[in-house]
């Protein structure tokens, strides 16, 4: 018996608004690869987005932002709502999903909170947010449901519950679509970054490669970044420049949009 | 006693999600005016955005069209879903608004629901959607708690229900960001169309007045439009040219957007 567990449910279902949850797409970029930040649960080999609920006492917004605090450490970190999901179908995906998940709560809470079994059970609309961080300065830390938190390459995603592949599909085709008219790359870099390192970045989220020139005149017409001088060494002087973002023109430009800009 | 009123009440308390709703941002184009459709209360002198519940056995999706079918006789009109409403205000808002509300339908119910009325006092989230339609091809109709159903100019809303003026400000962020980066007119303006046409309905939206030629210049350049001869006569002959929307490229270009294409 798992008082932890017998106290966290009964506070869910006290304290939170039902048939609403929150799904966190957290991505980070390392070694060249778009990382996702996920769980794993416990006693299963099924892995989630980290996700919650909202209490009946505060804003969806404030809600994502505690559940990405709780799993990452960050705080202030800016969340872009996404999209809605509420298809039918997922409260059948939640029934079959939870009652695996149900099985090992249940066993835990030894019949200590049947409100929250059927709670747990009923149809939910989620809404999606996103992130984009810095890997190094997040410290990933699991929920009571989960046993590990880990960042997987989006290249290897493991097995998901429910619908969180159809909610991670949905966050990138959201995020290619702002590539389009918005800037990104400030908190996915380094504080200083070639050229290549740009392009691999915007080449890891369309996933096809791009042609250099042409990537790099576009990038460089936009006038968001400061140019660093090369040392003068003979090895530095082989190396690409090295470049960092203009915040202020970065964040400019992240109001305006590429676009038309009427 | 309305028993229409009754029948309604608790069927939505049996049918319908708690504590989730639906609001439809619709606008149309006429008289050089962007105007929106809008519902009045019985009784009140407050209008509200045309809305509804999700049924428990219907995609959140499904239900944005049936409400907009309903209240416009339009089918398979693009609805964008722009964004999840969840701030915990809204629940107090809801409470002393669906306190007048309720009043009237108390009466008309007498006491015959009390379910319906704690029903409807909960925290609500709701989900925003986005219509642009041809005012031409809609029949308004107010639903049972409404006596109007009308286009009103966006630049004159009458007072508005709770958030219901913050749903629509957020509404048209998402559709001046969406002006920058996709081509919009196709449903709202007539089939031919001056460019003058165009960028009065640019500048509707925008809130700000454009510079011809620029506007012309980029316009003409995105290669969506079909110029259409002029009429032999000296009249037509110093009248501006026609253009249409070439369907194919203009539906590429919504799929492809303006900025960067990579």
């Amino acid at each position: 018996m798992d008082q932890n567990l017998i106290d966290f449910t009964a506070q869910i279902v006290d304290d939170c608004l039902p048939g609403k949850s929150i799904d966190c797409v957290i991505l980070g970029y390392e070694d060249q690869q778009l990382k996702i930040l996920l769980l794993k649960w416990k006693h299963e080999d099924v892995w989630c987005l980290p996700g919650g609920f909202i209490r009946k006492d505060e804003d969806m917004n404030q809600a994502a932002q505690r559940i990405l605090e709780m799993r990452t450490g960050l705080k202030s970190v800016f969340l872009n709502q996404f999209y809605t999901f509420g298809s039918e179908k997922r409260s059948k995906l939640n029934e079959e999903v939870q009652l695996t998940r149900m099985r090992h709560i249940i066993r835990e809470i030894h019949g200590e909170n049947e409100n929250f079994v059927e709670w747990i059970k009923q149809r939910f609309i989620t809404t999606g947010y996103f992130a984009l961080v810095d890997i190094k300065k997040t410290a990933p830390h699991p929920d009571i449901l989960s046993e590990k938190c880990e960042w997987k390459s989006l290249s290897s995603i493991p097995k998901l519950m429910m619908d969180h592949g159809g909610i991670i599909q949905k966050a990138l085709e959201h995020l290619r679509i702002q590539l389009n008219y918005l800037p990104i790359g400030i908190s996915l870099l380094p504080q200083k970054f070639t050229m290549q390192d740009l392009q691999k970045l915007y080449e890891a989220f369309l996933k096809k490669p791009l042609e250099r020139s042409n990537f790099q005149r576009k990038m460089l017409k936009l006038g968001i970044f400061i140019r660093h001088e090369k040392q003068l060494t003979g090895a530095a002087n082989k190396a690409p420049y090295l470049y960092s973002f203009d915040i202020e023109k970065y964040d400019s430009l992240l109001k305006q949009g590429i676009g038309f800009n009427f």
